[in-house]
């Protein structure tokens, strides 16, 4: 360790740049190598990995534009000769960075966002900001259906002996839940001193700190994080084109894209046999890199066949190979216009993108004109592997798949709606949460859990979510549930 | 890409067979690839990196019969030369595929069947048609129960403001959802044009399409599809072998197979240590090619040890190594001895395997001594690793869980019986649908779910499964659910 | 086979000790070959994979201490020249194991214990012995309270036509279920004599065989089993560091610490790129060998740095690094001084750690010190990756969430109390089970599964296991839940 940091105080003496292990790094990261390879080591040797130290953002100007995985034209002349390392971001727009404290004589912050990032990769940054995802904060603790949801979930209850009552959830618990996904609001409480083995030292404390969520507020005023998907320190093509990253948020019963995949043929191909496969190539040629998808292939990379024809440009946008929003508030709908969803309000006045009873809030949504356009790009990639008939075919049961889950959405929403009208259940009348009582939380499972289920498993192909695990069979028995629940409770008045 | 198709012209000219990355082309597999090369080069490449290339009929002929993939002893002379390639297969028996369509001036079709496979492999497609899953379509769609059962989960329910409403599915949401591993009916309905790069062209259009379901039922009249686990267009021996093919059926509720595989012992070396496994030696030797089974070892594969000793012979017929049919219809019975189970009544009229009190209908289920055989042919494979009193052990507690998972569906079932007594649940007496009654759905996940989750744990060793996921808790629990159920409605009746 | 025989003979006239693979092996571990190489070739082949064939005794301890995997200073002479083979364990300690057998002249045991392994392992034995996992089988078969949550769960129920009636569990049920991860309690039953293919050997029959639970019961008197992680015989320490071997235990819904991994970050990390990881370097260097942590990482391994700094010493009592105990019984708590648990009891008279309103039975309890300590010893693991400020954060949110998280429970034990305070549930002033009851079971899902589910997700950074999948989700919708269930008992009654 210490001959190390000798070696590096001596070549700092002599050059204001030094030779990594394949690139040059700067002054000032060696300057930051000096300490934190010790004190962080697994972050160093992670970074040290990466391909951020194998080529200068000079070098990489030299690749050809289908080559290349910076998408500038010109990077600015003090960053050109260096690999990225620590300093390059993390001293990044220092002015901006409300989290910029003095650390060594460096301005440094903890918080590396979307507006560094975008010195080197600003079209990325430019999609992924009309990406819904990089609002997924804002459109869910701003809008008031979503986070009263949020509240029932996460509020604690107590118990008087009769009923129950809900209280507020505290911020940490939104943190650790909905929002380590969401993306958290990232603060500067204060500062704070440490003795370290370097010495005291000032640290700003951070509110919402640590989160990598995808629409997280940053000290910038910036929204997103890159490193949801590009995990730092190592910024791996592999791993954000590997499902396991998307599997991170996408999991869950809400949104199971992963689990589908799994039990696909794309997934089974992906288990089985992806040992052979090139994850790091750009573009990423079908057939020749990767005989089956992965979730990156159909909805972000940029996909060539191996005569490098274009199959699908890159895009961070990822709802752009998208028509359907099959995630249901409350119902599958065409995707948004825009990705700040809080705009929407449907006639009935929620801020939702349908009416309770299913019609679409249609003027903020986009029109049939531009859901053929998506499906036509999706359909690109599908037609690399498959024949047009298959390809028809499976978008019919896809789309039909969409109609049955929505009709039983919507009885679902009837038995509610007849629940809240025989005053068996307080609802929008009584201005009652909708999200609080048993046959509430029924009916949001109807939508949130097992349509949305069902939808996943009909558009990846992975029918047992469609069926047993969570899909259509759940569907049926939350009907039946839902009746008995009113029966009782009318019994119960009479 | 030009290149290239002018080089395969080229050669045509020449002559009527090329060389292939290791094998000859036909000239009619070569004329496909003209075209399919470039639009679905996905198909290709997979096909390239098959064996399918590397090998002529006629030179498998020469390996010995342990080490040979295919089961004739001869091969038709004009393909006997040539590797398998696109024209082999899908113009293959054109009169007797619906589905043949005028191509270019090749019959072709595009639902490539068992009957197209036989011509390689008859012993193995044999052996198919007599396991039950060939007949998956049938037993199910031509099962009035079981029919009735995935009509009540797949119908739409209405609701009128006072009770729901049943509607049978359609079709498209059949083929989405239990069809998709069950196997659709392939039909064609109609031909279309359609303008493709290459000028206009017509092909049939197919109701049913895409599936791969392992009982479809197909244009030519066989059922089956042998790329349910042979996923084309690799054909991949490792693949079959993984336990994630069979994963894509074998994961729900109803037969959690491969969730209790992941959480075994054999499940747990496989995840950590088979990157080091040969995947695709035939035979496959215990010990030397993998140190711990899969899916297929037990149920399908070639096993031999070290020395190329026998442990157990090649199977398509997937239960000749199953006592027991764990899968509870509605509970644990010895096997069928036709895998056609529409054939099977029980003394009450049901088309079920077991009365609704558990006797077996036994003289459509294999005999004790056949359930002896069979057991023992598992057996064999178990030694490999384990002592003789393990796998006695093993099997003792195995077939106890049998009798204690029945006896908690008798319980349910009897809980059942006294609802429809008591008139507070439609049943057999009123000609109403076992399954769509809340607390109908409760017994059904009593033997679909919760029995044969503690059955598989119970046979494969993934204990969790057998308790807190899906197991003996949620039996325990939904019988307390049922009889509360009862209680209440009695209560709304007096 | 009979060849190899037949060499194996010949050299064993003229040696005392053969040339293996790599290291020498008995004469006694020789004859066991013999046999068991051609019956159990799978065991045979797995050894001979293993590190134990590769290296004497004596050979390791001419290692550093730190690379070291044996933990005496000294090997007895008889066994020091020869590689660890059948005989050295299943012939270790003979006297003391009831389990053993005259088998072809050699006094052999079936059941390797930990007091074998501590011949050339003692420190991880002793260590292992003051891990709660140690005592597992006595911690749950011998309190009363958790035994009759067992016999409810495996408990066969009947219904009588008015209410059901539970029936003690059988062992072969125990065992196949709870048991399994737990450990059973192997004991001699007496003899069998039994053909095989060298004549009638006489064999003793074991009850509770077989098993590989954490905390068994062994015939030599010894508890805990090395094989539920270090399976055999491989013994592959690349396996027991990859979560695979803790996912055998902890997936279900009571424990989901490897499904919350899998969602995690570091999961994420593993899934994707650990290919390229070392897994059986000693010590295991952060950076170098590995980018993210596995379970072993975090709990057990040891860790340093690539400098050979120590991150944190090995430890095989897998709580020293753990300040909080989140596997609520009923609540989280502090983790116990003891590994045996059996011993505590509240001030309610109750076995448990806490009272049923939470307050912790604090003297059979670390103190808040010795927490301290823990979470030191385990942030110096998160550290070699993670900011100061990072690492606070993390725990500040982990311990809000432990405090929700039995607020909840207590939320859930209020309704329960209430409900046995009206009479509409039997509880333990009737001196009935608390368990048996579909309220009581609701009750019992609010702590064992929801609010573990949440913490492990706090604990692990999986944020839908802490919220959709099992999470504060379903803790809201349970208080609901148990609140309608009281109020329709009450109706019922009046």
């Amino acid at each position: 360790m210490k001959r190390f940091i000798f070696f590096l105080l001596m070549i700092f003496i002599s050059a204001p740049a030094v030779l990594w292990a394949d690139g040059k790094i700067s002054e000032d990261t060696g300057a930051c190598l000096e300490c934190h390879t010790s004190s962080h080591p697994g972050i160093v040797a992670d970074w040290k990995k990466s391909r951020m130290t194998k080529i200068t953002p000079a070098e990489a100007l030299k690749k050809t534009e289908f080559e290349r995985r910076i998408s500038v034209n010109k990077v600015p002349i003090e960053l050109a000769g260096n690999v990225v390392g620590c300093a390059e971001c993390h001293t990044m727009n220092p002015e901006r960075h409300r989290d910029t404290f003095d650390h060594e004589d460096y301005q440094v912050h903890t918080v590396v966002t979307p507006q560094d990032c975008a010195t080197c990769h600003p079209v990325e940054v430019g999609q992924y900001s009309k990406n819904i995802m990089s609002h997924a904060h804002i459109n869910l603790n701003n809008n008031p259906v979503y986070l009263n949801l949020m509240e029932t979930i996460n509020g604690q209850q107590s118990f008087d002996g009769v009923k129950t009552t809900y209280k507020k959830p505290d911020a940490k618990t939104n943190a650790d839940s909905c929002n380590y996904c969401h993306g958290t609001k990232v603060e500067v409480q204060g500062v704070e001193a440490r003795d370290t083995e370097f010495g005291e030292l000032e640290f700003p404390v951070l509110k919402g700190w640590p989160n990598q969520g995808v629409g997280r507020i940053n000290p910038d005023k910036s929204s997103g994080s890159c490193t949801s998907c590009h995990t730092r320190h190592h910024f791996s093509i592999e791993m954000a084109r590997k499902p396991h990253t998307c599997s991170e948020c996408h999991k869950g019963p809400d949104v199971p894209a992963y689990k589908v995949y799994q039990v696909s043929k794309h997934g089974n191909i992906y288990s089985s046999l992806s040992k052979e496969w090139k994850f790091d190539s750009v573009p990423w040629a079908v057939g020749k890199d990767f005989t089956a998808p992965t979730c990156a292939t159909c909805h972000v990379s940029f996909v060539t066949n191996e005569d490098g024809e274009v199959v699908a440009k890159r895009t961070h946008q990822m709802n752009d190979r998208l028509s359907w929003r099959i995630f249901g508030l409350i119902y599958a709908h065409a995707h948004p216009k825009s990705p700040l969803t809080t705009i929407i309000h449907n006639k009935a006045g929620l801020p939702l993108p349908t009416e309770l009873t299913g019609e679409p809030a249609a003027k903020y949504l986009i029109d049939t004109e531009e859901q053929g356009a998506r499906r036509k790009t999706m359909e690109a990639v599908c037609l690399s592997c498959h024949s047009h008939g298959w390809v028809q075919g499976h978008f019919s049961r896809f789309e039909n798949t969409i109609k049955v889950t929505n009709n039983m959405t919507l009885t679902a929403t009837e038995i509610l709606l007849s629940a809240w009208e025989k005053k068996v259940a307080k609802g929008l009348s009584e201005n009652d949460s909708i999200f609080n009582e048993a046959i509430e939380k029924k009916w949001m499972e109807q939508w949130l859990f097992f349509a949305n289920s069902t939808r996943y498993s009909s558009a990846m192909s992975g029918a047992d979510y469609g069926v047993f695990a969570n899909g259509r069979w759940y569907m049926s028995k939350n009907i039946q549930e839902m009746i008995d629940w009113v029966e009782f409770k009318m019994e119960k008045k009479h």
